[in-house]
């Protein structure tokens, strides 16, 4: 059985990390839902908008396959840029696709949790006093609506580099969201809080670039797997953002690759014909 | 209001054309449903795979427009690749997605057609025989769930390249299938069939390329305006195309399109200043 997490919040959650930036993490048991179905997962994995990049969810994904060898991940996306928690209140658009989206997960894996990243859009305008409030609601409806009582929850700090770059001069309450979300991930019954310290921003001061979305998915699978918030980033993520990444292809998997590189038209068939043949004798040896 | 269509099928519906190969299509009144919600549509609109691209519904969109100078239309990507007839059954994960999506999409737009394009992954072992009677089932449980009885179904036909290439062999009944679809558009009502003569595919002989993509588009929409099956190309289509896609860009168009290539890095934060200051500049003179 499929261990799936739904993935909800706004842009960072979605990814906008560029993908030319770090290795792809590509493994046949790490999958993504798409129109109700599991497809191996491929990056961006959270396509909201033209922007979609690298989000934390890839290495999430590739630090629990470590931690469970034998075992499939499955990620459900339903991330939106720039939304509030206005945005997802209950009954709203983003709130009823992403239970639907989850509800069909749950037909074909067993729900794990949930993961979040949102606030940047409630960082203004006095939105931050009523940030665990309305959060507390939205994490009880999902829940209650998807039937997992218990289910960890896991947040993520806005970025310290909110306060700069182009759009700086909008989050001038980043510092109470975060503690909203630290606080909430303290009174909350398994819910966890994720440091985002250290991590780095793209050019926009706005969104994690993508080698920092590698190291946050780590930091959420290290709340997930201790079931506690993670403070300090732990010594070894590099490192294990490079196991990750540098894992072999399985022959299945580098088919899989040709496969695709075909289709876009970077690969020509008497390439690929090539690389196949290679793969295969290679199989036979 | 916006007038929404449902897109639905396989690939060739999700689109698989190069960005590369065509101008883009980018205009504020042309919509897509993300997480319930309506953007402005950039492509690739469908992203079901990593390797989506262009499809028929941006040039489709694009005529409507010529067509509706101050109305909006919305898509709704629900097309999947590879996917069968069974793969659409009623009550099937994709049919159920399909259907959320565009109840949805009903309750902020009218829903005035659905665009379909499959029958790849029907052309051999016998599929084909039963492909009007499958189709006719999906296409019947369509119109009752979503409460649109009457609504148009436009349908194209496959590529004639489908014999030739990589996965030719495969593709032993594709003219079948075009029979049933054709019949199909003939005897049930509402149903229209558009030509796929004389369009092309990329390399690997099974997705049309952009550029006959765009001209797909121009058909289907063809069939939309004059309800009635094409079976000639419109004369004017690759004309057509080109005014879609050499629309000028309104100033709010031109900032949003800045606004993604500095959000993906590709333009700098001084240049994205300049280019805002010569806009805002030019609108005010």
């Amino acid at each position: 059985m499929i261990n799936s997490f739904l993935m909800i919040g706004q842009s960072n959650m979605a990814g906008r990390g560029y993908l030319e930036d770090v290795k792809q993490i590509y493994d046949e048991q790490i999958k993504m839902l798409v129109n109700g179905r599991w497809q191996t997962m491929t990056e961006p994995i959270n396509f909201d908008r033209s922007t979609a990049g690298i989000g934390l969810a890839a290495s999430f994904a590739g630090c629990w396959r470590l931690n469970n060898e034998n075992e499939q991940i499955g990620l459900i996306p339903c991330a939106d840029g720039g939304s509030s928690l206005d945005d997802w209140k209950v009954g709203g658009a983003l709130f009823e696709n992403a239970v639907f989206q989850a509800k069909a997960a749950k037909q074909i894996s067993t729900l794990s949790g949930i993961l979040w990243h949102q606030g940047e859009n409630d960082s203004f305008a006095g939105r931050s006093a009523e940030y665990y409030d309305k959060l507390d609601v939205i994490v009880d409806a999902f829940r209650h609506e998807l039937n997992v009582p218990e289910v960890p929850f896991i947040t993520g700090g806005l970025g310290d580099f909110l306060s700069s770059g182009r759009y700086g001069n909008y989050f001038t309450e980043f510092k109470e969201v975060n503690q909203a979300l630290q606080k909430f991930a303290k009174t909350r019954a398994n819910c966890y809080f994720v440091t985002a310290t250290g991590l780095a921003a793209n050019g926009d001061g706005l969104h994690f670039n993508a080698v920092s979305q590698r190291k946050f998915g780590i930091r959420y699978f290290e709340a997930f797997n201790k079931k506690q918030t993670v403070i300090m980033p732990p010594d070894n993520e590099n490192e294990l953002v490079t196991i990750i990444q540098d894992r072999p292809l399985t022959p299945t998997e580098k088919i899989a690759q040709l496969e695709i590189s075909f289709a876009r038209g970077k690969l020509s068939l008497d390439d690929l014909e090539r690389e196949l043949i290679l793969i295969n004798t290679s199989l036979k040896s």
